[in-house]
């Protein structure tokens, strides 16, 4: 039997995607349909699916048996009542190296006090050496796939690392803490903040004017996870109060961050245009085979989302 | 026995010195009189020595047992033929931690662009991601303590790293490259050079024209190890038409550095001012008190200095 297969993202990744996805089915044995548009809606058996592409009613897909996203983040999906498919997230390699290496580089350049000296010394021989890692705390907000693997690259520089869960987990080498109280003592020990969590109901907002006041003076905010978990005027006033010295930031609630918002031009803020990790065509292509394989076979999903939870 | 030991470094560094050492040479068991002073030179049994402190003639040590330098570089020492007692340079765990986290943090700010993000990108939202680190080649010039612990942290980041060393030798992870035609071929495939070597008569001005023209197009040095292994006219140059894209110097031929040199100014170059690494007291005298403890002992000294290869 041949599979069809409904590609729904951005039309500009359809070249790279097309070769690469035919050929992940190839290798996991499957006989497929590739396409952008299926004349039938009802007729299509799995939707490999982004949130930027035009599909928002997955309703007339009577017969899809999942939709598989090409993104970590599923924010944008899991409120869609049309969808009542298996849906599962993206996992792949490439996504967590990628995120790993930005927030091992940003983490470092804050600690080492790079700024200072890429915006130049201007003949001033100002010596001034870092602390070692190892007695500068760190704290991970979100202990899934992306934060642990922060971690592990975090604690094998000998940074201490406190990492923050919702729920209790154990990661070796790292403090884990939990629950409210948890959150809290993440925050007062926390020189730099990293924040790898989902956005769900419970993690909007959560980094507000409370949460900026536990974390030390002087300490900096990390984050390459979703715009909406930091309040942003709280972020603001905590900058311009000097309580925080720097916030490096990703990802915004609108993107592109719209040319006037303060945060382009603010001193103690640097804007990184949601670079800090994306999916890769190639480790992304055989995710999502394996996934149509397991489904046909009657396995369980990969990275299927729990919609309650959010994520 | 009382053993006599001398503190010849800058006076600044006495107060915190005074009191590490003293308590490493009581953990060492050792009976030690510590002072920055002795009446009588020839009754002195070893001297704790940096290069900026103001002893240079070491012919009235008569009794002097060893020398034994609080830094790592010794090439200010090697060639003064006064000293004539066995001399150790300094290996401690801070000095190569601190190193590991400059050179990481630098490599890793290239890797991703920072620089382009913290002088700003005044509202343009320019989606242009880094390639995986697995996709950029590294190569390290040096494969002694520093050079090894660097060439594993980036190792662990995926960096696909080739090192250089004068003698062959076998790091596990990385491609070990020696004598000429090895240097040739780690200049070719180093997308990012980072210096690791001792300053020798061999390593002086092995940076180039020559050898900057064999590092690909766009390639970044970074340089921690010494000033006097970069040729500075050949750099400028090969910044200036071009063909380096950045480079990223911690040390230079005369420090600090002069307000009126070219490299403070220039766009293509980042001036550290020689805080890559540095001894850090409390391990260092540890160091220090386990050769002192050793040479009583009659053991060989750590660390032992070979005159004839310079380091």
């Amino acid at each position: 039997m041949t599979l069809k297969i409904l590609f729904a993202a951005e039309p500009a990744l359809w070249p790279e995607y097309e070769t690469l996805l035919l050929a992940a089915f190839a290798d996991a044995g499957l006989k497929c349909d590739l396409r952008c548009d299926f004349e039938d809606p009802a007729e299509v058996d799995y939707i490999v699916y982004a949130p930027n592409s035009g599909l928002q009613d997955f309703s007339p897909f009577t017969g899809a048996r999942a939709v598989l996203n090409l993104w970590a983040g599923v924010e944008a999906l899991v409120g869609n009542e049309t969808l009542t498919q298996p849906l599962a997230r993206m996992v792949d390699s490439g996504l967590s190296e990628g995120m790993t290496e930005w927030v091992t580089g940003h983490v470092l350049r804050h600690h080492l006090g790079m700024d200072a000296h890429i915006h130049g010394l201007k003949g001033e021989w100002i010596f001034n050496p870092p602390p070692l890692a190892r007695d500068r705390p760190v704290g991970i907000l979100g202990l899934g796939e992306l934060g642990q693997a922060a971690a592990a690259a975090l604690t094998s520089l000998n940074f201490p690392v406190t990492g923050w869960s919702r729920r209790p987990k154990d990661v070796e080498g790292i403090t884990c803490l939990h629950g409210d109280d948890g959150l809290k003592e993440t925050l007062k020990r926390s020189q730099i903040l990293v924040i790898l969590l989902p956005l769900t109901g419970d993690t909007e907002n959560l980094m507000d004017a409370g949460a900026f006041a536990l974390l030390p003076k002087g300490a900096v905010v990390i984050n390459p996870a979703r715009g909406a978990i930091i309040d942003d005027d709280d972020l603001l006033a905590a900058l311009d109060r000097g309580h925080l010295s720097h916030a490096t930031l990703d990802v915004f609630r609108t993107e592109p961050l719209p040319p006037a918002h303060p945060f382009w031009a603010h001193s103690k803020i640097t804007v990184t245009p949601h670079i800090a990790s994306q999916t890769r065509a190639n480790s992304a292509s055989a995710v999502i085979a394996e996934n149509v394989r397991r489904s046909e076979a009657g396995e369980e999903l990969l990275h299927l989302v729990d919609r309650r939870a959010g994520y």
